[in-house]
């Protein structure tokens, strides 16, 4: 997808944010989101998509704060938040579901909008609990079953840290009806987007069959750059899971692969892409979502 | 005050909200918002208000769109919604209530907050029903009773369309007090701000002794930059009325005048400068401001 009108001033905010995080003074992130502004001015690409964009944004804030991960702290703290759920989510919620397969989906989407930053696990259980009434904008499950063929491969491109624990479910989904998954994660610190290190930690790496990387900080997935290994897994693979706004924004467009995207569309450029509603859940098989845009327009044309 | 870093990324935000208003398409919204980037990054006074570098992006805006008044019918719509609510506000609150001074302030703020974008009359008399039941963070009844002397005059430094009708209120309360009221409003066209020809409009021109303007498109009040007429206002009159956050932006820190703001703090770095929360009320004296001012000074400096 391209870049819209909000995508700018999200940039600047994008800035802001991560300065807080990494407590910067205000002078400071001042003086990073006027560097930020002339890449704006002079650098954008506004045919390529936000994920990409945004990728020298985080450069540049890297490079001016000298701070390699901002996101470390807050990562350790989302993987242990997560991890200590996990076995309230296994016995409640997945070990309870009459359909595992779309208690599995709902999980890794749930782990898209769960706020790890939310005090109690207390109200972190109520807030799961709440999820779970939540209807989902699209529900692909039908299309996926038709993917999970025992021998085959899956590549599994994830999102965040404590989000990845979130994904365990619908691996060991896989991983029960035979298919080899290849986890996919950055190659290096952006954003609280899940790294190796995260995927070791929390034990993700255990129960997968391999692990390759997106190859650097590329917000997303940049099919030109990512590493030898991760080519090989996308050539390699059945079907793609694609989680998260990042890598579905980077994504969308490729249909000579078949991608199911799990995400919450959590602006309106990425709501518009995918015909929903801001806020809406999401669990949609690529090739419906072609469907979707090639009717919009020839709706449109008619209109 | 100065610029806060939540600023930078609000003035894209402005750019992008007034191209909507305006109709213009995402391909031309995104080339003015790199322009006002370029901006952000060449010419961008920190040490000045968020409204004294707002002027400069609005005029970016309006040079690049052609459009010399982009919130035009907006302003002309939110005019004439007041207007029609005009008589509720009288019947109903002020002439109503027991402290009419209080209320008349109250109205006044009421213009600052209320969403003239909500459908149904009906919705918004609940909506003021309900404001006239929130607390104010400041209320300086008290020391503005000391300063309605008759004989003396007040320069009202009005705020937006559909907003100055419910001036009126307090207009009439410095009137039936025995002071002269000179009202100040823009001198061009920017964002929704009254010009004289909404003075005119809803008719505040003939409740009031004069009208300035602040000589040009200026978000806020830029001493330096108004006409022979204002500043005359300005020194002659005995306290001022200050509306809007703009307006308290580009006043704030002028303590030769005895200054009251009305506005809702609506953003966090206006909230941080007034020592309120986000969303806070308020009706401020500019001495009083200044002694909380300084207690916290005193107070980080002990700390």
């Amino acid at each position: 997808m391209k870049v819209y009108p909000e995508c700018l001033p999200c940039f600047l905010n994008q800035v802001r944010k991560t300065a807080k995080v990494a407590g910067l003074s205000d002078e400071k992130t001042i003086e990073i989101e006027r560097e930020v502004a002339r890449f704006i001015w002079k650098e954008l690409e506004p045919d390529k998509s936000p994920g990409h964009n945004a990728t020298f944004v985080h450069r540049i804030f890297k490079k001016m704060s000298g701070i390699k991960d901002p996101y470390k702290n807050l990562k350790d703290k989302y993987n242990s938040i997560a991890l200590k759920l996990e076995p309230f989510l296994e016995e409640e919620i997945y070990l309870k579901a009459k359909d595992r397969l779309a208690a599995a989906v709902k999980l890794a989407a749930l782990g898209n909008v769960i706020d790890f930053a939310v005090p109690s696990s207390f109200d972190l259980e109520r807030e799961i609990k709440e999820f779970f009434q939540t209807p989902f904008a699209y529900f692909d499950e039908a299309i996926l079953e038709r993917f999970l063929v025992s021998g085959k491969e899956t590549l599994y491109i994830a999102d965040n840290a404590g989000e990845i624990v979130f994904d365990k479910f619908l691996i060991r989904e896989f991983k029960e009806r035979g298919l080899k998954v290849t986890l996919a994660v950055r190659g290096a610190p952006v954003l609280n987007d899940a790294t190796v290190e995260d995927a070791v930690s929390t034990k993700v790496s255990e129960i997968v069959d391999a692990i390759v990387t997106t190859g650097n900080d590329y917000i997303g997935v940049n099919l030109e750059e990512v590493p030898e290994e991760f080519k090989e897994a996308w050539k390699r693979c059945f079907f793609v899971i694609s989680k998260g706004q990042a890598n579905f924004e980077t994504l969308d467009g490729i249909y000579d692969k078949d991608i199911f995207f799990i995400l919450k569309a959590k602006c309106r450029p990425v709501a518009k892409e995918l015909s929903c509603n801001l806020g809406d859940l999401i669990f949609l098989y690529n090739k419906h979502l072609l469907d979707i845009k090639e009717r919009n327009e020839e709706a449109e044309e008619k209109s």
